[in-house]
């Protein structure tokens, strides 16, 4: 589902995503999140006690908007379902991966070990459906 | 609750907003829109036959989230209650408008006819809580 093309427009520079999900009492929110492209999915972390973590928890349907917020416009719209790993090793990984992306490569081991701690998740979205458009106000 | 510096934020440049909704059958969705701050509250054009649209009209908790993506991070986060309204005038005004904020002043009548059409809705998202985070990654 996600091409190529789609997968150069969510990899370029530091787009961050936007993830929606559910409060408790329904309503939907929305937060920006750091995140990677591995395998077809998109990966990122959260603590397990934040918004986001017990959304998840509740609900493992979620969706990641990435946009370029200038003409043309552009977006990628994932909806997908989220499942999320408490690996020590692999919250390493990605949140070293997450801090080279955002930070440069020169920080990312610096925001790995300070992100990769006890009640960090890793998050894996499988997406279900995938909405791009690439040239919405042509 | 929009306070000077979130209105600065909010009005930067052509930033757009990731608009968080519910889709029928409960799942989150978000979706980028254009939006103006208007007498403290956030409005914006979309159709009523939309995705967006009828989930308003089904709930009108929204929340809206405005961020920006390179160090050193930021974002507004504006939860709140949206109203609609089909007024022809408030929606050319709205829709010329929003042409000038995100395409320049020089098309924003072409904007504004475009899309004050019948069918389109001026949305207007009264905030119920404002989360802002200015300087995320320092």
């Amino acid at each position: 589902m996600l091409t190529p093309e789609i997968v150069e427009f969510l990899n370029h520079g530091t787009r961050t995503g936007m993830l929606a999900f559910t409060a408790g009492d329904g309503r939907p929110l929305a937060a920006p999140v750091w995140f990677l492209v591995e395998d077809g999915a998109l990966v990122l972390n959260t603590g397990s006690g934040t918004a986001k973590g017990k959304a998840i928890a509740r609900d493992p349907r979620v969706c990641l908007v990435v946009d370029l917020a200038e003409p043309p416009y552009a977006f990628v719209q994932v909806q997908g379902v989220a499942e999320t790993s408490e690996d020590p090793a692999e919250l390493l990984r990605t949140a070293t991966a997450l801090g080279g992306r955002y930070m440069g490569a020169d920080r990312a081991e610096e925001f790995g070990r300070r992100n990769a701690v006890p009640g960090e998740l890793v998050v894996r979205i499988r997406p279900t459906k995938v909405v791009a458009q690439l040239d919405v106000a042509a």
